[in-house]
C-alpha cells in the first residue's frame, strides 16, 4: 500500500488521489480479484506519463437538481472522483431518500463493488454501473461490440453488507489477463477467438471476444448498462469506450451511481434482519451434486480478504517487481 | 380486451383497475409473452372470489421524502397501483431528476417491462424490480430458494424506447406453464426436477426448480433483487413470497421502481441519437454461425406486436374459452 501510494505521489497524484487509488487496488487484491488490483499500476503510470490521466486536477461538479450530482472528471483519477463524489452525495440521499451521481471523463474506477460496499457500510443501498471497452460479442454475434459493463449492488446488512459485483460477461478481461500472467488456461465458455470459435487460450481470447453471461440475458443487461452508465452520463457506448486497458487513448468510460436510504422505505427497520436470515437460509440449503456448500455472492471474497489481512497478499513476483521498479525510477 | 374488462368489472374491479389489468395482459400477449397474458385470468378470478385480491380498495400512499413514494396496496390490483403510482411519481422525477416508488401488499404486476416502456415513452429512464415465488435453485444448490425476480430497464429512444425485460432465471415459470398448455417440451438448461436433475418435461420442472441465468450471475442478481424489490420494500425474500401463481395465499410480492429524468444528466441532448446509433450498429453486426442476424432485446417482441396489432392474437382455444366461461358465469 505504501509502495503504491509512493509511486502515485511520485507521478503527481495528490494525497487523496493516491490513497484512494491504492485502497481500491488493495481491496481487489485482498479479495483475489487481481485483475483489478495493483497489476494495473504500470499501465496507469504510463497513462499518467503520456498525459492521458491527469493527476491533481479539479473536477467540475454540477448539481442539475437537488438530488443529482454530475461530475466532469477532467481526465483525473476515477477512483478518487467517484469516492469523493459519493461522499458528497450521501447527505443528499439521507434527505431525499434517493440520489444519483454521474461521472464522466475520468479514469477507470477499478472494482465497482468498492463503492457499493462503502455505501452499504454507511447504511445506504446502491446500484452502481460502469462501462468498459467493447470486449463482448452480442448473443448470436461474432464481433466485440458490448462492454463487460459491470454492475454492483450493495445492501446494508448485519454483520456485513450484501455485495454483488459482477461483469455482464461470463468473465472479465482482467481475469483473462491475470490467468495469462500466471501461465494458466481459461475455462471453457468464457471467450471466443477472433473467428468466433470458443477457446481456452488466453492469448486467442485477448484477440477475440468475451461471451455474455447467460447468453441473451448478459447481452441485454450489458446494453442497458451501456446506456445508463454511458449514454445517460454523456459518454459513448460500445467501441468508442476506450482507455482502461490501453496506454493510447483518453478514458471514455462512464459511471453512474444510484443511492437509496432504506430509512425512506417501508423495510427500514426489518431489512437488516431479513438480509441475514435470507443469506443464512441460502448458505444452509442443500447443495447440488458436486458442490460442498451453497455460497452467497461476496462470501468467498470476504473469507479470502480475512485470511489475507493476516497473511498478506501473495503477489506474483513480476507484479511486485514492476511496482518496485517504478518507485526506483519515479521517486528519486 | 373488452371481454377481460367485462370479467374484471363483473368481479368488482373499478374501471381503472379493469382497464389497466387488461392492458398489461394484452401487451404481454401481443408480444408473445403468453405466460404473462390473459391465461392468468382464471387464477386471478379465483383469487378475487376467495378474497385474496381485493378489487376497488384504496391504497395507502406515503411520501417519506419529497422523492420517494411508498404504497401499501391493501391487497389490491398490483397493475393499477403501480401504473397510477408511477404517474404520480413522474412530476417529482422531473423536478428532482430521480425518484423511487415502492409497492407492497399488491397483486402480481404482470410483465414488469410494461411500466418501464411507458415511462420511456414519456422520456424517463427507469429500473424496475419485482419479486416472485422462490422457483430458482441457488448456483450450486438443489432447493428452490430464489425468485425468478425480473428486472426491466427502459431507456427513451427514437423511434422507440430500448426495453430490457428479463427474469434472472434462464426462463420464467410462466413460460413453462405456457409450454405445458401447448403440450410442448421445455428446452434443456431451463430447469431441474425435484432431485436437481436437468429435465425437459414441464411437469417435472414445475415440481422441481428453475436454473439461474448464467449460473452465479443470475443467482447473485436474483438475490440482490430479492433485497431491493422485497426486503427494502418491507416484503419478504425467498420462500415467503407467495400469491402470484397459486389461489391459496395473499400476494407477498414487492415492487421497486427507480426513475430518472435524462434532462438532469449530461447525456440529455445526445442520448436518444446515441441509443439509435448503438442499437443499429448491433443489428448490423456480423452474426455468429447459426444465426441469421444479431437481434437487440425487445426487437422480436416489437415485431410480433406490430404483426398482431394487424392480425390479432392467436389465443389457444382453452384460454379464450376460460375467459368466455368466466364472463357467462360472472356477468349475468
Amino acid at each position: 500500500m505504501d509502495l503504491i501510494v509512493a509511486v502515485l505521489r511520485g507521478l503527481g497524484a495528490n494525497e487523496e488521489e493516491a490513497y484512494i487509488q491504492a485502497d481500491v487496488w488493495t481491496e481487489a487484491d485482498l479479495r483475489g480479484i487481481h485483475s483489478h488490483g495493483v497489476q494495473r499500476l504500470p499501465v496507469m503510470a504510463t497513462r499518467i506519463q503520456k498525459g492521458l490521466l491527469k493527476p491533481n486536477v479539479k473536477p467540475e461538479k454540477t448539481w442539475t437538481t437537488d438530488a443529482v450530482l454530475n461530475i466532469d472528471g477532467k481526465d483525473g483519477f476515477g477512483t478518487a472522483i467517484c469516492e469523493l463524489g459519493l461522499r458528497e452525495l450521501t447527505p443528499v440521499v439521507r434527505k431525499h431518500g434517493v440520489g444519483a451521481l454521474s461521472v464522466r471523463n475520468a479514469a477507470h474506477i477499478g472494482m465497482v463493488g468498492y463503492y457499493a460496499e462503502r455505501r452499504a457500510l454507511e447504511g445506504l443501498a446502491s446500484i452502481c454501473f460502469t462501462t468498459t471497452e467493447a470486449l463482448v460479442h452480442p448473443f448470436g454475434g461474432a464481433e466485440a461490440l458490448v462492454g463487460t459493463n459491470p454492475i454492483a449492488i450493495g445492501i446494508p446488512g448485519d454483520p456485513r453488507p450484501f455485495l454483488l459485483d459482477m461483469a455482464t460477461s461470463v468473465s472479465a478481461m482482467g481475469r483473462i489477463i491475470a490467468l495469462k500472467h500466471r501461465g494458466e488456461k481459461i475455462p471453457e465458455g468464457w471467450a471466443v477467438d477472433r473467428d468466433g470459435v470458443p477457446t481456452t487460450d488466453p492469448d486467442a481470447a485477448l484477440k477475440g471476444s468475451l461471451s455474455p453471461a447467460g447468453g441473451p440475458k448478459g447481452y441485454g443487461l450489458g446494453i442497458a448498462i451501456a446506456m445508463l452508465g454511458g449514454l445517460l452520463v454523456g459518454m459513448p457506448a460500445g467501441r468508442e469506450v476506450l482507455g482502461t486497458l490501453d496506454t493510447d487513448y483518453r478514458c471514455t468510460v462512464g459511471d453512474l451511481f444510484i443511492l437509496m436510504d432504506p430509512k425512506a422505505f417501508p423495510g427500514a427497520d426489518t431489512m437488516a434482519a431479513g438480509v441475514k436470515t435470507y443469506l443464512d437460509e441460502l448458505r444452509a440449503s442443500r447443495p447440488a451434486t458436486g458442490f460442498k456448500q451453497v455460497s452467497v455472492p461476496g462470501d468467498p471474497e470476504f473469507k479470502l480478504r480475512e485470511e489475507r489481512l493476516v497473511n498478506g497478499i501473495p503477489h506474483p513476483e513480476e507484479v511486485w517487481h514492476a511496482a518496485e521498479q517504478l518507485r526506483s525510477t519515479i521517486c528519486k
